[in-house]
């Protein structure tokens, strides 16, 4: 008798269907460590035909699916449940650069290419790929795009969703989405690529997509600069991208706690001085970076005379000063375990929300750590807590008390739960909280007409 | 007995339902007259309580309804059909700005508000909303969502789609959505606003949005440059990218043929010279306008030392060139009436496919004259066509045959029928022809979804 994984086997090969343990166990833990899920089988398709073919194969036998790119999601949205019933679809064979077209400033990558991959292709013919994340190496764009990636270059030239012009995906019904497009202006009707971007792979699987390059910059001026609080940081911001506009490719904010915690466990990340707060920002051109440096400098000089500040002078300065900020989370990772929080606000409620979570925070646990930090350019913080409780013990107890308290100041100030990095298994109850019962109405409704029987990543964002 | 219209009357007020023949027979011209419909009543709602009043109202009666802004789509997306049922919403009582918020580089702006006036609010609090339009005095809002509008900026900003943060809308069965949202970055769920944004009000009635703003440009800079052809054009663009980055806001194309157009019809609107082909190119930037201006003549000069240019040495000069590009259809329209199209191609296909385009059409209609211009920057021309009999008569009976030849053209190319105008009632057809079952069945399944009974805007898009 044929089974169903029979089936799957003829499509992907027998090579190519998985049902060794350790490697089942492994695609069924998520890259934080919180899911453990099962599934019956992992199956690696070379192809959209055969990604195709797959799910029609799971729609006969009513079989999940859950689509795996680099299994790097901070919330399990690539993690099964504990049915037992999934079929996990890895995408990593899928890895062709369709196309490389420098003249149109696009690329067509099929979506398990790593987001590297996608960045050493565009420095080939010249050009830039803008997104850029901690764990580029790895992470895949089918997961960028599934989770509407984000990142420290968002400011200038946006999240995933604004950095894509077309899209592949096989739907629910095992039917081919095909809107790969390389085009800026394209008004024909309703744009679907918009619903599988961000959808957590729930609508559909990405198999490719059209993505935009830009010139690569040609100069780049870094600095680090002390400001006195988030409200001087937001005035900085404001001023510089008068003078600069999309030059300002990135601004960080970096709390004094940060820098402490640093000094304390990373002894190679020096911070060159210790202010309550600073700013880490990055200006990108073309033309001679000379300009570029004198220009940023003159303008720190004029808009904050009396503030420490580091410009850095060549490669080797720069990469110490982005050191600083890509060494947060370790440094405070051996400080202790921290409840974690991705949200943004909008900028004109962000110093305000800083002030009000901090009291609010220190008055329901007087002795907690806020580590702060991100991308406040777009309004983005990694606002992190530790040491609830003296000597930082069964911290996770108060998860859900901390997270209620700042999640409702979030909405309170017009913000977000998720700024980047989607909703998942970890978020899906707290988004039922604070989302508009109209809203997830008519997402569900999206996502019954797409996956009526509901096998297309269970359990995640809905 | 109470009727139907009755309870329209009470939700707005007996003044602002309105049957009055001339009114209601304005109301179902289109702007360009090519479509007549007719509808039972216009009802103009002032608030998003009325207008989903409104909206649960013709769903009990079984009544179509017609969104309409400032009606004037090019493609008759806001006119009713012929059925005579329809209930026309005017939203042009719906103007308040209910938000400006220059921190955040935000405004939030009911759908009844001119595309002026939020262009002045934005630049009454030192701040630019960059959409610009030839209509942008009448056209609204809500409409410029519900067709993704375009415009001479997108080379820098992008469409309104990529200018929005935030959307309300009254949907198909009276409820409300609100993802009015001043976040640059937020990853909750299905992006349903992206679903209405160029729905062109098929999948409900927007009501309001929150829009990006950016900084106020405080310098300019403007020049006509000869280029001998669409390539030549293409690798300037592409070196003055590379220079100036998203300083270079505008790269309008235009043939020889518009000049000599110009010349012959307006008398006003002088070509300093008469090139073969030429670009209309703008550069904003912070800081010393002197200091732009020398920037691009150093540019200028070293990329085409040979080729006749004219920089604007003030605002004057500026909009004299300006004007030059604001003129052709008009001129065009003095030559006598022309098809037109609204197309895109990838940058890469450009030069081949006007090449193509043009021999195709010289060999099916040897006396026949393309009008090319348009925004080259994003591969998107408008492309058209007339004299194709001699005396120019009887055109539009070659309209189906142009059409084709040019459309399967665009297709081959990897282009797009309609770049920024829609598809209204006038494409409906040709994207059937064009677009891939998968995607048109997906389309459908949304549409059904959100709008089970059909009611909202019938007869446009699918």
């Amino acid at each position: 008798m044929t089974t169903w994984l029979d089936t799957v086997a003829g499509i992907v090969g027998p090579r190519h269907l998985i049902t060794d343990p350790d490697t089942l166990a492994a695609a069924c833990l998520d890259w934080r460590g919180r899911y453990r899920g099962r599934a019956q089988a992992i199956a690696r398709p070379g192809s959209t035909a055969e990604v195709a073919a797959l799910v029609r194969a799971c729609v006969a036998a009513g079989a999940p699916i859950v689509p795996q790119g680099g299994n790097t999601s901070h919330c399990g949205a690539a993690t099964p449940d504990d049915s037992g019933r999934a079929l996990i679809i890895q995408l990593h064979r899928m890895q062709a650069l369709r196309a490389v077209d420098a003249d149109n400033n696009t690329l067509t990558a099929e979506a398990g290419c790593t987001l590297a991959q996608v960045q050493d292709a565009a420095a080939g013919v010249g050009r830039l790929f803008p997104l850029s994340l901690a764990s580029e190496g790895s992470c895949q764009i089918g997961g960028n795009l599934a989770t509407n990636a984000g990142g420290v270059a968002v400011l200038r030239y946006g999240p995933m969703r604004e950095l894509t012009l077309g899209l592949e995906a096989v739907l629910p019904d095992g039917s081919v989405l095909d809107s790969l497009s390389g085009l800026r202006k394209n008004n024909t009707g309703y744009d679907l690529k918009q619903l599988l971007i961000g959808a957590e792979g729930t609508l559909g699987i990405i198999t490719a997509a059209t993505l935009k390059l830009f010139p690569a910059p040609e100069a780049t001026a870094t600095a680090l600069v002390e400001v006195s609080n988030p409200a001087d940081a937001l005035a900085l911001l404001h001023a510089l991208q008068a003078r600069f506009g999309d030059r300002l490719t990135a601004f960080e904010l970096i709390s004094g706690l940060c820098l402490q915690l640093l000094a304390r466990h990373l002894p190679d990340a020096r911070p060159p001085f210790m202010p309550p707060w600073c700013v880490l920002l990055e200006l990108n051109d073309g033309g001679s970076e000379a300009v570029l440096n004198q220009a940023l400098a003159e303008a720190l000089c004029a808009l904050r005379p009396q503030a420490d500040a580091v410009l850095a002078r060549h490669a080797r300065e720069r990469a110490q000063l982005w050191t600083l900020r890509e060494q947060i989370s370790e440094a405070q990772k051996r400080d202790g375990p921290s409840i974690k929080h991705d949200i943004a606000v909008p900028l004109s409620q962000l110093a305000g929300f800083i002030e009000r979570a901090d009291a609010a925070l220190q008055q329901a646990f007087p002795a907690c750590r806020v580590v702060c930090f991100g991308h406040v350019g777009d309004g983005n913080l990694h606002y992190n807590v530790s040491y609830t409780r003296p000597g930082n013990v069964d911290l996770f107890d108060d998860e859900p008390a901390v997270n209620a308290l700042v999640y409702d100041l979030v909405y309170a100030h017009g913000g977000t739960l998720s700024a980047e990095h989607g909703i998942g298994q970890l978020k899906r109850d707290w988004l039922r909280r604070y989302l508009p019962p109209a809203n997830l109405a008519a997402m569900r409704a999206v996502k019954q007409a797409l996956d009526p029987l509901g096998l297309m990543n269970p359990g995640k964002v809905l």
